[in-house]
């Protein structure tokens, strides 16, 4: 596939922006927006940005009664050099294609999709909020667009990335969440779509996450489907624990999500020196740890969150305080990093963020 | 609930008829269509018939993304009278309920869809065809429409109801599909959505579709996800063997499909004064079945096909014929029977069939 032509029509009325303290997650939308087509003839074509627009479609199109869509989730900064930065993009765009293969979705060209990514970032500029905790949020997101009721892969697709000017996912800083071991709903199985971006995981989530806010807690620590055993994730994170002096995620397993944020942490601890080991944890092995006092922290990794620290875990109605409820050292060493080098206020020695160029736009 | 009055807008322009041997599954659409829309403040509301036409969406709309969405399919024939039938509507509208509980979707009044669907059936009664095996697909669906990226349950959503007029699902009359046993991907597992009628079970299935048309099999049948021993569906559709003049169906677990043609199956095998048992089947039981001679038929149970018959299994390998890769006595049977119900031609003893009221409209 070769990077094609990207066309730009510029919005002539600009929206007005929230003020930084007003920023909710995912609420507000930036001026413009990038699309692109697919159909069986044309492959993937006619990449362009237009001003952000209600998109249209037959009420037969596929995306609504059979799910066949995947997305990304990821983040853009403005360092205090007043450069847009982008974190690991690429890895977004690899998971991007395994989820549309998983999905029966035909590949993207990674060069286009950076490249108009890179080119709305530009135009939209002036959207990214720079208030501590803030960012623009990036949803890359691909759905079927066929009219007909055939369950089949679609004939045809969009993509479309649109920007989202975010607050801290924390109000008051970093904070440590209360979150119950989930033992009836299942997220994911083994030979399903766990491990791929696609609308459907995240349906499947909504029951158990009602549930748990309902009696108080903020989110589920999904098991596995098949023993109602292992940890899994938490909410829509990847989870981290240390237990006595070692770092411990849930090995990939095929229903797990491949975090990015989760690949980077594990990263940063084993340039730091510290133990890090991916394997299949138990909850019991996880509330015996805690027993004898060397369950020391927990912490779920994402692109919304970055790093979300785990005070109380719940497990058939028992209730079991982590670090005495507060933010671990490691959770907050790691925070501070990913979010330091996001920002570029420190030194990447893993050549992660990629700086968005300049390009000569008017907008 | 009270029912609601229901407004009408006739469409000006009235499209082209499709000639009856041409009619395919689920590509061509009627002339009208029922929306009704859902918010926290006024509940569902203002439900309407309107013409058809595209919907128009804000691209963060939390169905493109989160997939929370239910949906339905039903029926309706022209009896040889003239009447409008549909068969069993309100086990629809009742699943489709059960289907928004686990989606965390607002439950919708039962006498307001039906009457919706039987006036937007009246309206669009042209469009009904007639020919042996043809008939009109009822497609009632709720996506889910707040533009909001967070985790959560929508606060809006809108109910559609589409139709569809189909030709026969077997071009040249009922015939028996080679089918693989799926020991790869997943359909669903206990704690998922396998039971609710929701995008994401679709979106999983393309996959292993896929790989078994590539390899010149109709239809994957699903093993459960946890031990991948025990028979769960065929494609979309619940699944019935004769094993030794014994007919058995896997039990409702909550990971198969509570299949309206399935509950109608079982009640008619029963008036027969069959033996029809519900319960685990593992596939050894299936295969040891088939080598003694005594897996006498096969055949998969859904809205769409009615009865399908399965005439090969293919498991690891190796091929398995049943009753002679032809229809069996019982499949046939069934699909003459339920099809003369479904049309008025043979007597209804279990009042399944409702007869959709001509109402004063012009059109």
């Amino acid at each position: 596939m070769t990077k094609q032509t990207i066309s730009v029509q510029l919005s002539t009325a600009k929206k007005q922006k929230p003020k930084a303290d007003q920023l909710e997650f995912g609420r507000t939308f930036t001026d413009h927006m990038f699309i692109m087509d697919y159909s069986a003839e044309s492959g993937w074509h006619d990449p362009r940005i237009i001003p952000y627009q209600p998109i249209e479609m037959d009420p037969a199109a596929m995306v609504y009664h059979y799910g066949q869509s995947v997305f990304e989730g990821l983040k853009a900064y403005l360092s205090n050099k007043g450069k847009v930065l982008l974190f690991r993009p690429e890895k977004n765009v690899e998971r991007l294609n395994k989820s549309n293969d998983r999905l029966c979705i035909p590949r993207v060209d990674p060069d286009t999709v950076l490249e108009g990514l890179k080119q709305l970032l530009q135009i939209d500029k002036e959207w990214i909020p720079t208030a501590e905790g803030t960012s623009l949020y990036i949803r890359p997101f691909i759905i079927s667009t066929e009219p007909y009721l055939g369950v089949a892969p679609s004939k045809t697709y969009k993509l479309l990335i649109i920007l989202s000017p975010v607050g801290s996912y924390y109000k008051e800083g970093i904070h440590p969440v209360k979150i119950a071991v989930e033992s009836e709903f299942v997220r994911a199985v083994a030979g399903g779509t766990g491990n791929a971006k696609t609308a459907g995981n995240y349906a499947a989530s909504l029951k158990a996450q009602e549930v748990a806010e309902s009696k108080g807690f903020s989110q589920v620590l999904w098991l596995d489907g098949i023993e109602k055993k292992y940890i899994e994730e938490v909410g829509s994170m990847n989870i981290f624990f240390k237990i006595n002096g070692e770092i411990v995620t849930p090995a990939l397993n095929g229903s797990i999500l491949e975090g990015i944020t989760r690949n980077s942490v594990i990263y940063l601890l084993k340039q730091w020196g510290l133990s890090v080991t991916e394997k299949r944890i138990s909850v019991d092995e996880l509330i015996q740890a805690h027993k004898v006092g060397q369950l020391e922290e927990a912490f779920g990794t994402g692109t919304a969150a970055v790093i979300s620290p785990v005070g109380e875990l719940i497990w058939k109605e028992e209730n079991f305080v982590i670090n005495n409820g507060k933010t671990g050292e490691i959770a907050k060493k790691l925070y501070d990093t990913i979010t330091g080098i996001q920002k570029g206020a420190l030194p990447d020695s893993f050549g992660w963020t990629v700086e968005v160029d300049s390009v000569s736009q008017t907008c």
